[in-house]
Parts: C-alpha cells; sequence; structure tokens
C-alpha cells in the first residue's frame, strides 16, 4: 500500500530572502519532500500557493491521503475555497501534518476552532525536543530527546484545543516550554501539528525530524474509505426505524424534508 | 458570586408554528431562562435573533458569563461578525452551552471544526437519558437515568471533535443512541453541549432538564477574569528573555516586528 | 511483518456448561483464535487458566504482541504473578484486548486504577452496535451499526477512566445503553475493551465481530521496541547534565543513590 | 460551604534529616497545611503514616472532601489497607491531590494503573513553572510562569495516562521538561498531580504555590454526594426491565444471583 503525500509550501520567503534560499534552494517543500520519500510506502509530490487553486484542487486531494502543510508570510493568500476544500477531505479521512508557523495558517485555526497564539523570538537558541509519549507510532525509532541547534522559540501558552495525545515537549534555552508535537482526530482525519522548521534554520535537513515526519505520515494515513456523507445530516423516515415506532405528537418538519442548517 | 447568564433564541418557530407557541408561548427562550433562575447565584436574562446584533452586542457579551443557544431554522440569519463575537468571549473565558439543534448553529460549528453532523427522526419517540459520568457537576443531583416521552432523535455518528468529558448518551425507542451530554474546552471557555429540548415537545418544562441547565451553567462558568490577549502572538525580544540567550542566525523578521499572520 | 496473538481463555464454562459447550466445543478461546486468523499478517495461538503460569509465562509473553483476553467465573483464580507480567509487558508496548465479562478481571482493574463496574441482564435481548468514531482503524469496514440479536446487557454507568477514544456503543432491548469499545493507552501499550460475548450466545461466530478483533488486533499492536526501561526511575547525575549546571543546596540522596521508591 | 481538606505527611524525613527540619520545623504536612489554609472555605487537618491506620481510618475518609499526599522514603510502610480505603474514597468521589515524589506512592500508581517513573536530579537547579491552560480553575490567579530557584528536576518521560487536562509544564535549567500539573477523573474522583516540593528546598513556603494548592483543593471537591454503589455490578431482573422484554436462550446465572467477580 502506498500512501500518497503532498507537501504544500508557501513558497515565498525562499524567493525573496537569500538566507532561507541558501538554506532552501529549491523551496521548502522540495525539501520537506525530500525528507518524507522513503523507499516503500511513501509517494510524495509537492503543491504551492501559487499554483492554480492553490495546487490543490478537488481532484488532486481526493488523490491525495496525507497533506502537508508549510506557510508563514502568506497565510492570508491562501483562498477560502482552498480552505474549505481541505477542511472537508480531513473530515473525510485525508491526513494533516502541519508545521511550524503553520499554527496561524487558515486551515489550522478552523480546525482546531480556537486562536492557536502562542509567543514567539527568533534568536536561533537551542531547541531540546522530549519524547513524552515513547509508545505512539509518531515515536518510533526517535531517541529519547534530540536537539535542534538554532530554532525560533515558541513558547506556552498555545491556544488549542486539549489534544488528544501529546508526544513532543520542548525546552528552548531562553527559558521557555512548548507542547511541539500533539495529535488531533477531526471527523475521519488525523491531524498532527509539529512545532519545529523556521525558514531560516536547517531544521528539515535534520534526520530525525525526517524520522519524525514519515512517522507522521503513516500515523496519520486512514486507510478506511472517504467518509463522503460526513457534512450530511440525513432524515430517518418513521416507517424505516430500526425498531418500531409509532407516529407521535406535532412536528415542524415536513415529510422528507431535508432538515435546516 | 452572581453568574450573569443571557439564553439566545432564535425566536421564530414559536411565532410561526401554533404547536410551538402553545408550549413555548412567550418563546423557547423565556421558557428555558425560567429554568435557569434559582433562588440565588444565576442572574439571567434573554436575546434573540431579532435584536439588533442579534442581541448580543459587544458590550453585552463582556457583560455575559455564560450564554445558553438555542437556534434551529434561522441558523443562516445569525451574523457572522455576532459568531465571531461569541468565539472571541469563549476564548476569553465564557462559558457556552448549545441546546439541541444548536449543533448546526454557526458558533458550534465554529469552535468545534467539525461538520457537527447526525441523523435525525421527528417521531415523538421515547428518549431515555442515561448519566455515564456521576461525579461530573453536570450530573450533580440528578437520578441514574430519565426518560423524555417525546422527543426527537438524534443518532450516531455525532461528528463532533473527542469530548473532553462524555456526561449522558440517549437510548432512543427506535434504536438508535446517541452522545447527549458532552463538554469541551475551546480557550478558556467551557463548552457544554446538551441534546435535548426539540421545539414541539414540552422538553423545557421538565424539572430534570431544568437541573441539568442549572448545574451546566455552574459548571460553564469561569472565575477567572478573560483572557484578554489569548488572540495575541506576542514577540519576546532576546534582550528579554527570561535566560540569557545571544542572538545567533539569519532573521526574517526586524526588531519589534509583529510576525505573520 | 506478523502479528503475534495470544488468545487467552479461562476455558471453565465451556467444560460444565453444556449450553456453552455446544456453541464452543472446542473452547471459546479456539473460537476467537478461529476469528482473528487471517492469511497474512496475524499469527495466533492460544492460552488457558489451567496451563501452568496460567500458560503465559515472561518467555511466552515475550513473543506475543497482542493479548486477548476471555474471563469470567474465574477471576480470581488468575495468579497475581501473571497479572503482574502482563501489566509489565502492556507497559513495554504488548497490546491487549479485553472481551466482555473480562471488564471485572484482575488484570483490566489494574490497568484502569478504577472499579469497572456496571449493570447487566442476562436475557438473551438485542444489542445494536453503534460505530461512532468511524475513521478509527477499528471500525475500518465495518457498517454504521450491527446487531447480536441475543446478548447479555451491560449498562452505563460503566466505571472506567474517560476513553482515549470511544468507538462503539450499544443499544440495548431493555432500555439501556453502553460504550461498547473503547481504547486506552497504558505505557507503551494500546488497550482495548469489547464487550460483546456473553459465553450462552454465538457471538464468536458472528463475521463483524471478527472483523472487530482483526481491526483492534492490528490497532493495539506496536511496531515500537518493547520499553524495558518502563519501570525505572533513573537518576540523571549533576555531571552529566545536558545543560551545564552546578550544584546547589543540602541533599538527602547520596551520589549514585537509586531513589526511593 | 466549608471543604474538609487532610494534608498526609509521611513525616520521616523532617524527624531524620537536619536540613530538611530546618525548613519544615513542624513537619512538611504541617506547613503545606498553613499553605491551605484560607479564611473561609477550606478546613485543614493534617495525619501522618505513624498513626493508627496511617493516620487514615474509614471514618476519617468518610469526612474527608480533599485528601493531599506527600511521601517519599517509605511508600513501601504505607499499609495495602490504607491504600485500598483511600482508592476507595475517590472512586466515591473524593479529591485527591498527590505532591511531587508521591508519583511513587502505592495510591497514586494504584489509581493510574502505569508505573509513574520518571528521570530526576538533586541538584537545586532552577525550575520554571508555566501554565499551558490558562482558562483551568486550578490557574486562577497565576501569573503566566513563576519560578522556583531551587528544585529537585524530575524529566519526561513521566509513565501515567495521557491526562485529561495538561495544567502545567516545567523547563529546568539542566535541559529537561516534565508536566508538573496534570489532572484525572478516576471514578467520581478529581485527581491532581503536582511536580514541586522536594522537602530539602523551601517550596512550601512559595505563596504561588499556595495558591496552587487552594485552588487545587477547591477544584477537586466534589459536591455530589459519595457514589456508595461504585464497587457494585447490579443485576438488573428481566421484569425489571425499563423497556419490556422477555426471556431468551440459555443462562449461566440462577435467577437472583450476585454475578461473578
Amino acid at each position: 500500500m502506498t500512501i500518497r503525500i503532498v507537501v504544500w509550501g508557501e513558497n515565498v520567503h525562499e524567493r525573496r530572502n537569500p538566507a532561507v534560499a541558501d538554506i532552501y534552494p529549491e523551496g521548502m517543500h522540495a525539501q520537506i519532500a525530500r525528507l518524507l520519500v522513503s523507499d516503500s510506502d511513501l509517494s510524495v509530490t509537492t503543491a504551492t500557493l501559487q499554483e492554480p487553486e492553490n495546487g490543490l484542487s478537488a481532484p488532486r486531494l481526493a488523490q491525495t491521503d496525507v497533506l502537508v502543510w508549510w506557510g508563514h508570510v502568506a497565510h492570508e493568500e491562501v483562498e477560502d475555497g482552498t480552505v474549505e476544500r481541505i477542511a472537508v477531505r480531513v473530515w473525510e479521512g485525508m491526513g494533516l501534518i502541519v508545521l511550524h508557523s503553520g499554527h496561524f495558517s487558515k486551515i489550522f485555526k478552523r480546525l482546531m476552532g480556537t486562536p492557536c497564539s502562542l509567543q514567539w523570538r527568533e534568536a536561533g537558541e537551542r531547541e531540546r525536543i522530549w519524547v513524552v509519549n515513547r509508545g505512539h507510532p509518531i515515536a518510533e525509532g526517535l531517541p529519547p530527546h534530540f536537539v535542534l541547534e538554532n530554532e525560533e522559540m515558541y513558547g506556552e501558552p498555545f491556544a488549542v484545543p486539549e489534544p488528544l495525545e501529546t508526544i513532543f515537549i520542548s525546552w528552548f534555552q531562553g527559558g521557555e516550554v512548548f507542547r511541539s508535537g500533539v495529535t488531533y482526530r477531526r471527523g475521519g482525519g488525523n491531524i498532527f501539528y509539529f512545532r519545529p522548521g523556521h525558514e531560516t534554520y536547517p531544521t528539515y535537513h535534520d534526520p530525525i525530524v525526517g524520522q519524525v515526519l514519515r512517522n507522521a505520515a503513516r500515523w496519520a494515513h486512514s486507510s478506511t474509505p472517504p467518509l463522503k456523507d460526513v457534512l450530511e445530516g440525513p432524515n430517518v423516515p418513521i416507517e424505516k426505524a430500526l425498531e418500531p415506532i409509532s407516529d407521535r405528537g406535532p412536528k415542524v418538519h415536513a415529510p422528507g424534508e431535508r432538515g435546516y442548517r
């Protein structure tokens, strides 16, 4: 079974900022995709903001098992229609991995229902990531902790819902902590937020980060067919009730009516 | 300490449908408010869709500790600005109790980040509500189970996030089940969804339902001051780091910059 | 990759009660094992109460990826040493599937830390099991609901911790409901409790029940190596701290001491 | 309404170790009790290991709303009967606050069902505690973070179940992180684990720690009457079923039988 992954990149910093371009000459999305490729089960392509429909047309999303999202400076430029198409696909069962500054992306805020705010500092300081849930598939093969010598600091409080499970917690040199790896399920879709990945540092060249992303893609993938009816609110007619019941009391709905939304 | 509750009613069915008007002659919101009033700690007012700003102006919301929401046929008529004002107040710490058909309200879907879909049948059938979490404050003083002889059926799957805690599960005469009382926290705000309350039945005249609503209002209330900064994503300058750090590596942000959103 | 499953059966009712022996002539464990066998990835053997060390010696558990547990009348006869060996293996990462009356087994109560009590009735009544979490791997390939025409009733409240996720909820003909499929993680081990399976009914001949068990075994399996150190509480000497620190303040521990337990 | 709190202290270190006795001349339990006392709603007494029945007889526990637990060197000396009495009272609805080295206490491990292991270092290093769930009642009135200049380090992984909610995360000077404030519900009882409080440092003289403990006691208190039947597994006779059912199929239980445990 092959898992079809699309790495979406905003693709702005790497074209404007030489420091970023030096680290990611082909674009961050290209390097993230390279980290994800393995010899067997992961099939990886990329998409960018600048493409028609932000590179994520309905047919393409229908062929996507796991979407990986990196965005920062251009969150507002992502079309609202794109955001809704992604949300529906997540509810149907597509996995979603949101990276770093994607915490403020439209799609992450849409699916969390919270502000997703945090505090931050761009100082190239040391981040040490601790595995707090060693038995989770996303932690498979990882050391007890690993260090990114230069990273942006993200500090608590992180305004997200209580996670389904917390996988990683970061220690920062400047004194902060952060829940750096957290999971959610929304509808049929598995969601993983992974904190590291500031554009001015070589985070996506780190092999342990690569292991995290490959683990996360496999975990996020669902082998259940898409839940195509997840938006519906079907009426069950009285005569089709599973147990025999009679019709009692007044009504606001006409027979066969769709209901109010 | 007095808890300031606003019961919001859509106020449409009861003016159009005689069956509803018979049961709720002063409006459903008025009867729900009556259920909530107790002799001491709950101060209850009402608001309706038809009022300016849907009855929920920013100053009014600022004076509201817990908002109770009943809507059905006119979800789409609620202004988007109203929905966002409510969402921000919930993140700041206002409690929110969503009733019955409010599962498809804009505000509930906004805060859940999921479709909130379910199956339904308007047959006036028997609903038996089981308390599955007896120690929870919302269950205080309730019997092990209680019956609403005539209710609309809502059946699983209910497309909501895994609840923080599940308090009630309903048995329906026609063969379905439903998680009828579920809790969430979003930002500083406590959210409780309570299933019963179809407009053509006298559910909000039931004393046990009243007990549930009063318990829920007390549980949802937060005595923490509003988290006014929950939308912010503050920068922590290097020179104000809690532990001394030096500035390392390239940057995309200028000193004092607000960051990207 | 082959998942090594051991089906543990109490093996008492089927030797004493002709009604049970008629349905499960080779023992319940043998029939449960048959349900689990598939042509590829599941390798299934059985163990019973009557064997030395209850059939679950340390070497055998070390070779077990997922343990399936059915017990009822002889919970107290399971040796305490067996229970502790299983608990440690679960914490290390072995999956555990607890069936039906196993809710009162020593091992389930040990891992839950709660009484695991419920109400019950042996009337051969209809049970309808609803899938409430359709995207979960345990629900893969299942219909929206399925019926066991004759089952024992288990009713809420079920005194277990709030589940990690709730997968199934049952409707009973006599008016009760029950959270029939719930998941937990304890240490590195995934735990699934599945309600159906009273010994006087042919539940373990049902193909949908078989699908649930096979899904659950695959979900419960962890490909992470056993967390052999999960019982340890290691001291980190000051000179080996990840960040340089100095020794400050008084002590109760001597250098190199193991700590108190 | 007065909340009746018992602070249980092991009362060993402070009688043996002069450094501890200097900081806590009347015993740690006495100082913790002092922190909890407020002018209105908290009534606080103490109990110690050395008293008959470890100071926690059944009648005394029956009069206790919230139990606060500090132990370290003498976990094994706590009688098993004491542990079971406490567990039952928690399931009935008594709150439990477990402090610091109590992570390895019999009662905490009993209620968690996990090893509760962690890594540690006694270096008097700096601990900075971040509030990650600002709207939770336990965080009421606290600053965004606070520092204990000298504390023992506890580091992840902390082998506990995924918390109901995570309230605090600690940053340690030596490079570790820890989930320092986590909540659970077990049966009707609320449980809060709070990390700080090594015996050789003046942690329980810190006013913010006092605020945490008072908040936690109020949060842990349940106003629901004790769930006296939480250990029972009652049979519901067929003739008393809530919906009329007939008796079908073979049986293993005789009428009126208690069931197997």
